[in-house]
């Protein structure tokens, strides 16, 4: 081939190398110039800018008109909320949607027509941004006065499509959906056959016991369908049943036979069968992220094999190591991988590489990111080595652990003794000079450790890490106590200077101490455990997160535009479920809903059921339900996992998803990966 | 051997191939008089007596002096209770103790001394006994008008420890305990770090909006303890951040993280936990049962091998046809069983039979029971024939399923359209009319499909049975009330005749006609499958039931006694959880002890307090939980099975637990069965 040739080869293996890192697909175009904008469209940049623009567009909700952002939620004392001029928050809108413009096409063209005319989601995007540029226009030329406003409902989606691993998600649970429509279906069937066996059994009669039980809650179909949908989420039990419970103790059957099979039975039904959809689901997933890393390494190697041809047997392909070595440097990948690439690359001391050897050179990007800890300083002096044994070994730690649980002992001790008294008649004496000695202690402690074992092995250790932070944090606060109010001395209690009176300075101390105190948790080994198998739930329920976000987020544009400046009477029988309710309100920032809410009016109270219980139905039981399953799947793994681990040495693995299911992961074969190259779109292999 | 010796060979075979058909160890005395007593300590009648008299002490708490169970609940309006004169409930208790003294004299002496020593339960049987019959003197003595009866609390373990499933149930509840006791101490320190917080957060301060939220929730320790401890219930969400949230809405902060930590992950991770731990439980107890049945063969095969010797090879031992149709004779077994049993001996015409041959031979006790509906008569009329096509259908049942819905709709829109009416406005014409009709095409549909079917094979079906007893019940009512108040016709509206009005009797047949209409559910393939998972798991929930029962019944003594007359002012600060507690005063049937909850009075408040904490981890927490492991166990093991099931036949198959699990059981070796013979402690084996 030419030198232009050689040239492209060279670039297409290395963003197949950069596919691979990243988990991407590899189909897309391949030319010169498609590599070009290829790289370019996923350079740092490029994805920063996008991911800028939708938290640009998500974030306008917050200072859009009907919003109320303000530091109360209480309607009577809060401000008036900044309300933008007409134009300014439609201008950064169309700012946005500029930006996904050229982001579908970029997109659409790296994928080719062929591709593109399968792939529903960008279709989609394109679709929305269509309506929502529309609706932009009806609103401008409206000046901003228009009552609906769809394109914000439709803007969590900018968020969806932008995250491949949300998508898939999603795709897990749609297609957990048929099952869970048939427990929700039987709900429903549950729902009305008690719901006429309530009306029956608590008719209206001439007696007044039962007379209060049905003007109460059954007095109507709507009535008694609410009353046993609330009953279904416990909200109301055991109010509901107490006006005929006076009357006959034997009514209560009827709703201990409903709740145990609503909720005992149904609802755990519901669960398990999330729980059994979801068994596979990370497995899958990353099973299906690691084919896409094989693949793009093939990729790699089969256009590099095309480079020049073999002189030897032209059966087995292979690639020389000078291509490999322009490729790296191309590379954009972690420093410490390419280096050990490298170093495998000159052990090997080979001309040619098989597909296989090549596989496996870069197999060092499966590996545990092994982080040694620096050394200890080495000290000449006896006494000094004495130092550094007495205050290296782990018993100084639980000493210090011993101290931290004593200074919240003596905390919980004051606030006890304080709790009823005036804040006048407090005198902090005797709190400050406590936690002056204290703090005094966990200086000295820091600075022992760090004379023991070196400054920057001290902060290698994320634990030293949090305790040094806060030790110095407290410190500052300290001397900026003393500074501003003096040393503490019996009725130590000035009035308020400057920016935080005195008794905020030590309120805020003391919660830092609280805080500091958790740093005994990596020394209990179960709650080492739990807390690990958390933080690692946290990084896989991202996609999760990014859901329930796009989820609250059209709630909340939907309850806002259904509850416009409903603040009326209490209606009682339209209140559902205050938790999930105030969750919302909370979550959303939006109090005018929750106000709405509270005193919804019976005019709007129908669509104000329908809402809420697709609300409850969508955050509390499908969502709450998927959490345990994903909680389910990664403790038991975890659990499972924990008897053979290696007893915790210097050595910390920074463990992924993909590593904690290494063992169990099939490697694809040769055939597959064949397979899946052959019906690339856009790269014509040879052979 | 002489005739003596032969006849305890057979009868010790006898009662191991009883121990083995009843899952019973065999670790008991085999001498001829110990056998008959063992047989007769098995026999139907004395377990009979044994159940009715736990039964009976049990539900002595239902008429002994505190108790209130009356119809009403209300303590307005209800007659004052039967009080049992003293001596009288005392001399129930008495005959009570007499039958647990011979209970565990005998089985005491039936195991043997050795293992009397090493049978924890058994010790703490004769304890219980001795403790309860102290406390009965005592109470005899004081006339009854003691103040504390121990022996009360004492009574839960006679069910205990009479059931060997609950045995073994309580055994892995307990083993899973440390685990549980991790994640519970990881909420009490999640709930105390979080109470320091808030109350340093929420201190007392000069600002009344703070100010209430510190009057109401955090005034001291343990109300901020309480007021936190209540919202990891969820039972006061959001109303206990709704002052601070008023002053700022950065405070939600806080209580957001509280919830997210402490009830989606911490109470969760029990539920994972839990489940983890009851993973293999099932399996476990199935295989144990298989390992008990097989050595009781066993057991019988060496005794009987012992009886004679073979002539041939003394290496192998075999047992001969006759010794074995002997035993066969005796044994207490399913006539079924026996009789397959009986051919298959029939079938082998050979004269001894090796260990694996007996083996295989009582392998039909593990086998379904097959269930054959009887044939559909054969009628010769071609038009009877064709009668019988067309009812034998299933397009006929679907008819009637539709039928059956148009009823139901019917009454709904009926009870729509009179829900607001006055019972003296009603006019009852039109829904009599209309259920007569319908009622009418129900027998008229049982009849056909008596005709179609032939009546055996009609009432081998559960869903005909349940169908054609509804359909008789809604007649015999129809009828009645015909009788009684003519037939329907306008303004049909007949006062108050015999034991029911008029009005009741229509509301009787529409809410059978309601309940009739469940026989739609085994035509929803879904349903069907949830349905049998649910009575599979009401099956295997039998253990789990009886230590709710035990630990209720615990609980509602003790309430009693803690809480007896104490009906006094509402302490507002007391209320934990209102579901938690009327449960508990329902299903104990226990009024005094709600009202004492309602009323609680400050002085008795911290017990409550404690009491009620107690109670809802124990009831809430942790039998909820394990009730979902149990949920998820059963129901991922029948899903996993659907896929590979026959379809649907004519043949119904009985499964049970140990069905399930047939193809993931082991058997047991030779060598395991040996070793474990070999260790009996009463039996002697010659080899």
């Amino acid at each position: 081939g030419t030198g232009a040739d050689n040239d492209l080869c060279i670039n297409q293996a290395v963003v197949f190398i950069e596919d691979a890192i990243q988990y991407r697909s590899i189909n897309h175009r391949v030319d010169s110039k498609s590599l070009w904008l290829y790289r370019w469209y996923y350079s740092r940049t490029c994805q920063w800018i996008l991911s800028l623009t939708i938290t640009l567009i998500l974030a306008l909700a917050f200072i859009e008109k009907p919003s109320s952002l303000t530091v109360t939620s209480d309607v009577r004392y809060r401000l008036p909320a900044w309300n933008p001029p007409c134009g300014l928050t439609e201008s950064i809108e169309l700012l946005c949607f500029l930006v996904f413009m050229v982001d579908v096409s970029v997109k659409s063209y790296l994928i080719g027509w062929e591709e593109f005319w399968k792939n529903k989601w960008l279709m989609a995007y394109i679709l929305t941004l269509i309506v929502s540029l529309t609706d932009w226009v009806v609103s401008l030329s409206f000046f901003c006065a228009e009552d609906v406003r769809i394109r914000r409902i439709l803007r969590p989606f900018f968020l969806l499509q932008n995250s491949s691993m949300m998508k898939k998600t999603l795709k897990s649970i749609n297609s957990t959906l048929p099952e869970m429509a048939s427990v929700v279906l039987l709900l429903a069937v549950h729902l009305s056959l008690f719901t006429m066996f309530a009306m029956l059994l608590f008719a209206r009669t001439k007696d007044g016991q039962q007379e209060k039980e049905w003007v109460r809650y059954f007095r109507n179909l709507p009535d008694s369908l609410t009353s046993l949908l609330v009953l279904l989420t416990t909200a109301n039990n055991p109010d509901v049943m107490i006006p005929a419970y006076s009357k006959n103790r034997a009514y209560s059957i009827f709703f201990i036979l409903f709740t145990v099979l609503g909720n005992l039975f149904l609802m755990n039904l519901l669960t398990a069968i999330i729980y059994n959809q979801f068994r596979g689901y990370l497995l899958k997933s990353v099973q299906s992220s690691l084919f896409r890393r094989r693949l793009g390494i093939r990729a790699a190697f089969e256009v590099l094999s095309s480079l020049k041809e073999t002189p030897a047997n032209a059966q087995q392909s292979h690639v020389s190591v000078g291509a490999l070595l322009q490729v790296l440097q191309k590379v954009d990948m972690d420093s410490r991988c390419k280096q050990a690439i490298m170093r495998s690359l000159k052990m090997c001391s080979c001309d040619q590489l098989s597909a296989a050897q090549f596989q496996k050179l870069f197999e060092e990007l499966d590996k545990d990111a092994i982080k040694q800890h620096p050394p200890s300083p080495e000290y000449q002096s006896q006494f000094m080595q004495k130092m550094q044994f007495a205050f290296g070994h782990p018993y100084f730690g639980y000493l210090g652990n011993v101290v931290a649980l004593a200074n919240i002992v003596s905390i919980c001790v004051v606030l006890v003794l304080d709790a009823d008294k005036q804040p006048s008649e407090r005198d902090d004496f005797f709190l400050g000079a406590i936690n002056c000695f204290f703090i005094l202690y966990y200086l000295l402690e820091m600075l022992l450790k760090i004379l023991a074992m070196g400054l920057r092995r001290y902060l290698s250790y994320p634990s030293n890490r949090f305790d040094g932070l806060l030790t110095v944090i407290l410190l500052i606060l300290e001397i900026a106590t003393f500074a501003e109010y003096g040393f503490p001395h019996p009725g130590w209690r000035p009035e308020f200077m400057g920016l935080l009176s005195l008794w905020d300075m030590v309120r805020l101390v003391n919660m830092l101490i609280v805080f500091r105190f958790l740093r005994i948790i990596p020394n209990m080994k179960f709650m080492a455990l739990v807390v690990t198998t958390l933080l690692d739930l946290v990084k896989n329920l991202r996609a999760f997160a990014g859901i329930l976000v796009v989820v609250f987020y059209a709630f909340a544009i939907t309850g806002m535009m259904l509850f416009k400046g409903a603040v009326v009477p209490l209606g009682n029988y339209c209140i559902l479920r205050k938790n999930e309710i105030s969750w919302l309100s909370l979550v959303t920032f939006r109090l005018r809903l929750f106000s709405a809410y509270l005193l919804s009016v019976n005019l709007i109270c129908r669509w104000t059921k329908i809402y809420f219980v697709a609300w409850w139905l969508i955050s509390s039981v499908i969502w709450v339900n998927l959490f345990v399953a994903l909680l389910l799947e990664n403790f038991i793994h975890k659990w499972d996992r924990r008897c053979h681990r290696e007893p915790l040495s210097d050595v910390e693995y920074q463990r992924t998803v993909e590593l904690m299911f290494r063992d169990v992961l099939e490697e694809p074969t040769e055939e597959e990966l064949m397979d899946k190259l052959h019906q690339h779109p856009h790269l014509q292999l040879c052979r």
